[in-house]
C-alpha cells in the first residue's frame, strides 16, 4: 500500500515556518529520511538577524545524481480573521487539506517523500543517488537558501545531474504542466541629468524629460524579440518616471526611470543593460544607471531527462503536460547554473492567499508521479 | 525748456506702493494730469483682502485716440541690507536715480507724463484725444488691473486706436529695441489612466508610462514651427512627469504631466489644445487634460502706428529700434485684444532687482521720445 502524504503535510504545516522560521519543518523532514538511509546535513546560512536553516539529504554516491528541491519556509498568514481554520492546524475537511504551505509547498515536499519511500521500497538497490535540497529561505529574501546550498554542493562535489523543484507548477489539473525554464528579470533605475532653466528661454537649458522620452520611445516602439521556442516575447516595462518638479515654467534639472525587463533566452541581463545604455547615449542623455538582475533566463532543453519526466507524469495522471515557461522567478533560476532543471508539482490554486489548501487525493497523485519520476530518472 | 521726469519720478518712488498697495501713487499721477486738462476716473477692483486702485485719465473725446498704459506698483525691496539705500527715498547719485521702481515703471510714467506736459504746452490743440491706463495690478496677479479696466474702457467707448506700454524694453541703449508682440503661453497639465498590474504580466496591465512617452515622443521629435517674421520658433517644454511608484515590478495605475509652450502668430492657445488632445488620443490615452493660458501671441504688423514710434524714437535717440517679440507676458496681452499695441520704454537692466536704478539722464530722453511719438501719432 502506498505511503499516506498527508500525515507528512499536516505534520509540516504545524510548524508555524513563516520565512525564515524554520519552527522545526527541517526536523521533519530530516527524521523521514535518515530511516530510508539518508545522509542529512543542516547548513545555517545568513546574518545573526537573519538566520536561515536549510538542509542537504543524500541517498547513495553514484551517477546519475537526481535531486529533488523544495522549501519549507512559507508566507505570513495575513489576517488571522479571514481564514476558516488556524492556519497552522492542518484541518482537512471534505477531502481537502487547509493551511498555509498546503500547496505552496509543504504539500509538495510531503507527496515527495511519500513517494520516495514507496521508490525505495520497490527499488533499494536503484542506480545512481537520490539527494533532497530543502531551504528556509524561498519565500523572502533568497539569498541564503537555494543559492549558498548549491555553492556549499558544488564546494562538497555533491552537484548533481538533474534537479527537479516541486513548486506547484500545474495549472488547472495536475499534471498538466511543466516548467522547463523562467525568463529573467533585469531592473534599471536610470537618472538623467539635464541643465535647469525657464521654460520660455529652452535654449539655455537642457531638459532632461526631453532626453528621457527620446531615449525610451524607440525601446518601446517595437517588441524587443517576437517569442523563441519556448517563451513569449520579451516584455519591457516603465515602472517608474519621476522629476518632482511642481513650477510649470522651469525646465528641471533631472528625471528619473524605473524599467523592468522580463527576458527570454534570447537575451542576457549583460546584453540588455547594453540596450539600455545605447538607447540613453543614443538620446544624448548624461546619465547614471544601476541595474540588478534577479535571475538570469534559463531553459532546460527537451531530452532525456524532460521526456522521462513527461513520460512519468503521463503514467501517473493520464495528461501530457506543456513544457512552459510562464510565471516569475523561482530557485529554479539558481540551479540553471549548475545542472539540467526543471519544476513540476501541484496545481497552483491558492498560494500566499487566505484558506490556502490542497485536495488530498491530489497530493496522494503527486506523490505517485514523484515515484514514477524516479523510476524514470534511476530506473 | 523741457519738463524734468525727475521729481516726478521721485514723488512715485517715495510712495512705498508694493504690490497691490498703492501708497498715493496714483494719487501723484492725477494730481499731475488734472492741471493738464485730464478728465480722471480711479477704478477700484477685486475682492475685499485684495483691492487694487487703477487710474484710467483721458484729455479729449475725439480720435484717433492714443492711450499711454503703464503700472505703479512695484516688487517688494527684498533684503534690506543688500541696498546701498533705502528702496523708497530715491536718492539721486552721481546722475542715477536709485529705488525699487525706477527701472520697472515709475521713470517710465514720469517720463511720459514729463513728456506729455511738453507736448501739451507745444500742442494744446492736437488732433484726437489722449488717454493713460495706469494700474497698480500689474506686478503680482494682474486680475484687477489693466484687464479689468480695459473691460470698464469698452462698456464706457474708451477703447483706443492705438496703445503704448511703457515697461522698460531697451536693451543696451535706449531707443535700440520696441516690442510688437509677445509669444503666448500654455501650460497643460495631464493624467493619463493606465491599468495596474505586475510587470511579468504586462498583457493584463495597461502602462500609462508608456501611453505617456508614445504621445509626447511625436511632440517633441520635431519643432512645432520654424518661427515666423517676428517671432522664434514655438517652443515645447515638458517641465513635469511623475508617477510615484516605487515598487519597479508594478504596472502603475497612473501617470501625470506637465507641459508649457512658448507659441508664436502661427498659433493660438485652442488649436495647441487640440493639438496636445490629438496627441493623447493618437497613443490610444484615457486622460483628463486641464489647460491654462497666460495669454495668446499677438503681435501689431508694421504700419502707421509702429512707423511712427520707430520715426519718433529715432528722432530723439538716434536709434533705428529693432521690432522684438522675446521675453515673457507682459499687461500688452490684454490690451491687444482691443487695439494694435506696442512696447517702449527704458533699458531695462535693473528691473525687481536690488539697487534698482535708471539714469537720470535717460529718463530725461524717454520724455523727450515720449513727446515725439505724441507728434508722430497726433501731429
Ligand atoms: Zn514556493
Ligand atoms: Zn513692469
Amino acid at each position: 500500500m502506498a505511503t499516506d502524504p498527508l500525515p507528512i503535510a499536516q505534520a509540516l504545516i504545524r510548524c508555524p515556518s513563516v520565512t525564515p522560521a524554520d519552527a522545526g519543518a527541517l526536523d521533519v523532514v530530516q527524521r523521514l529520511l535518515e530511516p530510508l538511509g539518508f545522509g542529512c546535513e543542516r547548513l545555517v546560512f545568513g546574518p545573526d538577524d537573519y538566520r536561515v536553516d536549510n538542509l542537504f539529504a543524500r541517498r547513495g554516491s553514484g551517477g546519475p545524481h537526481f535531486c529533488y528541491c523544495g522549501h519549507t519556509d512559507v508566507v505570513p498568514p495575513g489576517d488571522l480573521a479571514a481564514w476558516s481554520d488556524d492556519p497552522f492546524a492542518a484541518v482537512v475537511r471534505d477531502g481537502v487539506l487547509y493551511g498555509r504551505g498546503a500547496c505552496d509547498m509543504k504539500g509538495g515536499v510531503a507527496a515527495f517523500i511519500a513517494g520516495l519511500t514507496d521508490y525505495l521500497a520497490a527499488k533499494p538497490d536503484h542506480r545512481g543517488s537520490i539527494s533532497l535540497l530543502i531551504t528556509g529561505d524561498e519565500e523572502a529574501r533568497s539569498v541564503d537558501g537555494t543559492a549558498r546550498v548549491l555553492e556549499w554542493m558544488q564546494q562538497n562535489g555533491q552537484i548533481p545531474d538533474m534537479a527537479l523543484v516541486g513548486e506547484p507548477t500545474s495549472r488547472r489539473v495536475l499534471g498538466d504542466t511543466i516548467k522547463i525554464g523562467r525568463r529573467g528579470s533585469l531592473t534599471a533605475w536610470v537618472n538623467v541629468h539635464g541643465k535647469q532653466g525657464h521654460s520660455a528661454y529652452p535654449a539655455g537649458a537642457d531638459n532632461p524629460i526631453h532626453r528621457l522620452v527620446a531615449a525610451l520611445a524607440p525601446l518601446l516602439a517595437a517588441p524587443l524579440d517576437n517569442g523563441s521556442e519556448f517563451f513569449p516575447p520579451t516584455t519591457l516595462q516603465v515602472t517608474g518616471l519621476d522629476v518632482g518638479n511642481t513650477t510649470s515654467n522651469v525646465i528641471p534639472a533631472a528625471a528619473r526611470a524605473m524599467i523592468n525587463i522580463r527576458f527570454n533566452d534570447l537575451h542576457s541581463s549583460a546584453a540588455l543593460t547594453e540596450r539600455l545604455h545605447a538607447a540613453l547615449k543614443a538620446a544624448g542623455c548624461r546619465y547614471e544607471m544601476r541595474t540588478e538582475c534577479s535571475g538570469e533566463s534559463f531553459v532546460t532543453q527537451p531530452g532525456p531527462f524532460v521526456d522521462g519526466l513527461s513520460r512519468a507524469i503521463t503514467r501517473a495522471t493520464g495528461e501530457v503536460p506543456k513544457l512552459d515557461t510562464g510565471g516569475g522567478t523561482s530557485d529554479a533560476r539558481f540551479i540553471a547554473r549548475y545542472c539540467p532543471v526543471a519544476e513540476f508539482g501541484a496545481v497552483g490554486e491558492t498560494p500566499h492567499q487566505v484558506n490556502e489548501r490542497a485536495s488530498v487525493e491530489e497530493l496522494r497523485r503527486l506523490a505517485d508521479a514523484y515515484r514514477m519520476i524516479l523510476e524514470e530518472a534511476l530506473g
